[in-house]
């Protein structure tokens, strides 16, 4: 299997990527993009994306940039995920694109940022740090 | 309206919390208790519940415990998060108690503690830290 | 060697805690206490500590609690740390209690709490949450 | 005061910043390099930088490049800091460079990268998201 078709395969089994309708976008080496659109159904009090929208793809899009560079035959696991959140996620739908910062052995640091798109204009709404390993 | 009330009446408008099947359990000062099945539609890709499941419910709780101790009239919102998880989201349900370390007039720090349920036991599985704003 | 022993072994080997005139108070099995005063010259720019003084013995009372679970001949590294300050590190010293969240056998999760004390009485200041793991 | 003058002059009265041996190496908007070596007093059990002299410039470094975006008469304060640590802090000197990621009027997001140099070639070895305010 190619890594995409590795990460592909995985990204399949997210039922929560598939109920919040999110797409896997693009994948190359330490890179991976995630798009879902702002249901109604994933909504904060205020109307806009809830945290955990924002978290769930943000977390799946660099958790699998970290994937890519894991042997086959392993699968991901979060450790530890921090998120800072800049914006509210208001628009057609939410980009997030993750990124390997190192990739060790053991541990694979992460990072990943999530974007709200308007009109086809963007906006920062989110940024993600963390930890993942293979398990 | 009571606190409780205020609350609840909040909740109710959180979309992504009925999405997860989530609800809330209790609210005392400073303390507010969120519970969720582990669905079918929001597992990982080994079939435990999804990092950003975990992260919802003990997002929106740590949250909603904030909002206890601000003003009436006032929301809330996160700021900043961080999550560690320590074992996969394994069992019947998820149970994430929130509470607030220190309200300042500014900024609300607050932390979660979240655990699996599996047939009476608790398992910890996940703890965040963060920081609210009321808006 | 005793767990007391070995942690107090590398402490001793920490420069940077004895060029902050810390100190390593008790050490107990995932539980680690470490003090230090607020020196005139760890302060910033308005005359509190550091956050990097409260972070550093944070670090370190959280690492060293995971040594105590970590099996004979391992160090203890810091992977990543999250720091929310509460208030200003303003006092006669800081008090840094670090312990053992989970202990597993590939990273340890820590928290610590930091309190400045002031002519006996105490101050939450901050809070750390955190991994480790054996090298 | 320019910019540059209220940062020079904030990061003179931390004291801390004096006791590392940190300079301030360079001031834009939006943006503050500053470097340190790595002293005998700043270690860790093995020989490395301690991860609290990382997070203390780092953290500086973030702080004020929050600060030149803020009306003057402001000083800035760390609300939260993460730091991810990717390899040990060997080397000649570190130079932590701080950004801003979203100016808000009550808050701050700020990231900062820290990197070892020795014999002039570079590497990554820590990474910090996190909060300030104006105060």
């Amino acid at each position: 299997m190619s890594t995409e078709e590795r990460v592909r395969a995985s990204f399949a089994k997210q039922t929560m990527m598939q109920s919040l309708g999110a797409e896997l976008e693009s994948v190359a080496e330490g890179w991976v993009v995630i798009t879902s659109p702002i249901l109604p159904t994933v909504l904060q009090q205020q109307g806009a994306g809830h945290a955990g929208l924002a978290f769930s793809i943000g977390d799946s899009a660099a958790g699998y940039s970290a994937l890519t560079m894991m042997e086959e035959g392993k699968e991901v696991m979060t450790v530890e995920m921090k998120i800072n959140l800049m914006a509210p996620a208001i628009g057609d739908r939410l980009v997030a694109e993750g990124r390997v910062i190192r990739a060790g052995r053991r541990i694979v640091v992460v990072a990943a940022d999530v974007f709200a798109e308007k009109d086809g204009t963007r906006k920062h709404v989110a940024m993600l740090q963390g930890t993942m390993i293979p398990v």
